[in-house]
């Protein structure tokens, strides 16, 4: 079994199972309280302040420990915009927000202020000049990933970080997937808010960091106590948060190293799965990039039943399809990116994954997508059918889940002359992304989306 | 050493301790992945809810996991009171719920919406037909403890959630204290909303309990996800959830035999403190109580010098006196009892207390308490001091914190005649919950409260 989702969830760090196991003894009473054993947890969990501040790059006693990255997240946007109340209510986040993230802007939006989204290519990243235009006088708070967590493309924070320095805007940089590849600081000095999640990193699950940076306007939001500086109501998980700490320095000793050989494997991944699989895409940026993580995605395939076959051949990967999401919808990631979202694969590799693992999930994937694709009776890759004359063919798929209707486009195409048009009447949300990149990568023409009386019908003309 | 705050936190019970470790393996995935490691950890989660379900008295499908039993209350709440939002906005809840029930109230309150606080009896416990004549037409929701985890006082839930479901309005039980003496059902058929905390059982920190019953009204706060159907967000802690939930039922089974025999060691403390320690207010109900918690308060005597006494003799206890929270106010709950808060010495014994403990405990009081008073220069138990006639004596008690202003005050009584007064000038919040109390236990005259130029004016008649 290789488990290859390192970026959902990493294994336990062995330093962290150690600092759990030695603390659980020491840390399970109230660290507020005056006695022996309250002290002793104090001290544990002051020491594990220290570290984790260390680790990220600020004073201890502008880190809190909550619990989980999400709750990190949601509580920093809503504190910080509920201090800048008086400047004004708007918010911006970068269309590749991980959903907690975007969660708490509709949250926001529902009580009706303004969010803006800022796009980004179709690397992933967004531009620090486009960044800078959406800024307002009344803007409270600005958020940016440092990477993104499906993609794993590194965005500009530095660049963003200080234009919004400038503007006085504080920047929250949820860090939860660069973390564990090091400190924001030095290389990002402007941010305010931070946040993090400890099971990315190898540390339990049940702890999350937000850093609020002196002199960054905070109101805590909802009931609050007295612990974690107000941040994070409830009593504190004391085990956990030490193991999280002493994973964090002991991950971060190790990251230099193992980043240099992870993304040599990564790499491998990048230039070899295109050249195994036919018509696929490999997304994100190639350089400026997470050295984890790499994700593509394979026509003619649905991501389930890849995701399926692939953990039947012992790997564990996930997928920004629709038809693995509860809603039914592509990633918003894939979708702001413009990308393909059918057969969608997300690589990301846990610290001491074996090269003979990569080299192995290399051996499988080719069988495992032609599987998948054989089964949903896919057209062959390279030339289409011989072409009986037809004009301006209308193809139905109503009803049909991807990757059926971009299947039956690429069936169709060759029933066209060049010049002629295919229309695909669709209702499966994936369509919208996964039609224009059909064309993108075989070279045909797309012309457009229009509404029709369920779901929309997608136009496609006939190149070659 | 001696560990007598179970009510604050319990030391990690063994079954938590053995299935925290067997499932660190398991539980550490994404339990929303579909692959192996994925499926593992939902199976964890599943089977961790059955249990706790059927501990807590509920169907497994209207019990979430949260990350804290305060966590629990505050979504309790503001999720209840939500899904009401049509019937009405008004809260109630006892003058003497854990202080996350009151920060939830207090932040309903500065959002400009009705609360009422329904008071208690010396004893410590609503009167249902008081709790019964606060509920309103516009009454959303209504919150009662199942009992006091400052005194160990049992509040008549049954009672007051019959009243409540006759109304039509939802009762949420906090039951953190209870819980780990049995399930809240069948005793209690009616309430609507459960609350409980993981590390007051002896399981991990870092895990409450939330239970809804169908058909409850509820809209989730803030942002959510879709884990833990919408009403915990962020990642789960699978690991500590398991843990947990097989120490609850391991604690349960337990449960009887362990409070008969703590409820002996109780009742020894209960019977034996006044005899060995002149001077002492033993409070909460002596019958209808928790089996292994009680508290005291030391007339003469500071609660923090106190404890630091006890803590140096090996024993760990906590304290409601003013000189021991940060904020200088004694606790809510002495407070709303009318009870005696300096000197406050609560006890609550973990599972498992040995007898010789508790006596060791009690061969250490008196001289910890005699100690404290001695530094104090407080008066000695009995006869005051010959009587200078005199008659309405002034005492400047201004900047002096508790106990001082009623050990000047004992003090100063000898001073006037029977049938004077004394009026105590003083400025620590403690002197109006304590000088009353001292009146009762002395056999005074309370005259009453007057505002001063800097805090209050405290009068006290002499009878004897």
């Amino acid at each position: 079994m290789s488990y290859f989702d390192a970026a959902s969830s990493a294994p336990l760090h062995p330093v962290a199972r150690q600092a759990l196991h030695a603390s659980l003894d020491e840390g399970w009473a109230d660290p507020a309280r005056l006695y022996r054993e309250g002290r002793r947890a104090r001290l544990l969990l002051d020491a594990a302040r220290e570290a984790a501040a260390e680790a990220v790059g600020c004073r201890p006693d502008e880190l809190s420990f909550t619990t989980s990255g999400t709750r990190a997240v949601h509580t920093g946007i809503a504190g910080a915009l509920a201090g800048r109340r008086r400047t004004g209510s708007h918010l911006i986040v970068s269309a590749v927000e991980h959903s907690s993230v975007l969660h708490g802007a509709e949250a926001h939006e529902r009580a009706g202020h303004p969010v803006t989204e800022v796009p980004v290519g179709r690397g992933g990243a967004v531009d620090p000049g486009e960044y800078a235009r959406t800024l307002r006088p009344d803007t409270a708070l600005a958020c940016l990933q440092s990477a993104n967590h499906e993609v794993g493309t590194v965005q500009p924070v530095a660049e963003v970080a200080g234009v919004c320095h400038q503007a006085g805007v504080p920047l929250l940089v949820d860090a939860a997937q660069s973390l564990p590849w090091g400190p924001l600081v030095p290389e990002v000095p402007d941010w305010s808010l931070f946040t993090a999640s400890s099971h990315k990193w190898g540390g339990p699950a049940g702890v999350g960091l937000l850093a609020v940076r002196k002199g960054v306007r905070f109101a805590p939001p909802g009931p609050v106590d007295e612990r974690e500086s107000g941040r994070a109501a409830g009593f504190e998980n004391i085990p956990a948060i030490v193991a999280a700490a002493a994973s964090l320095r002991a991950v971060h000793a190790e990251a230099a190293a193992e980043a240099a050989r992870l993304r040599e494997l990564t790499a491998l991944i990048r230039a070899r799965v295109p050249e195994l699989v036919p018509d696929v895409e490999v997304t994100g940026d190639p350089e400026l990039r997470l050295p984890h993580l790499v994700t593509f995605s394979c026509l003619y395939a649905d991501g389930e039943s890849l995701l399926h076959a692939l953990d039947r051949a012992g790997f564990s990967v996930s997928s920004g399809s629709s038809c693995t999401s509860s809603t039914l919808t592509p990633s918003h990631v894939l979708t702001a990116m413009g990308v393909l979202s059918e057969g969608n694969v997300r690589v990301s590799l846990p610290a001491g994954t074996a090269r003979e693992e990569v080299e192995s999930f290399l051996g499988v994937l080719p069988g495992a997508v032609a599987g998948v694709r054989r089964k949903l009776d896919a057209p062959a890759a390279g030339a289409p059918a011989a072409a009986p004359p037809a004009e301006g063919l209308v193809v139905d798929s109503l009803g049909k889940r991807c990757p059926l209707p971009v299947i039956e486009l690429a069936k169709a195409i060759g029933g066209v002359p060049v010049g002629g048009t295919v229309t695909v009447l669709a209702d499966d949300e994936a369509a919208r992304l996964d039609i224009p990149a059909w064309c993108a990568m075989r070279g045909q023409e797309y012309v457009g989306e229009e509404p029709a009386g369920r779901g929309s019908a997608y136009t496609v003309r006939r190149l070659s």
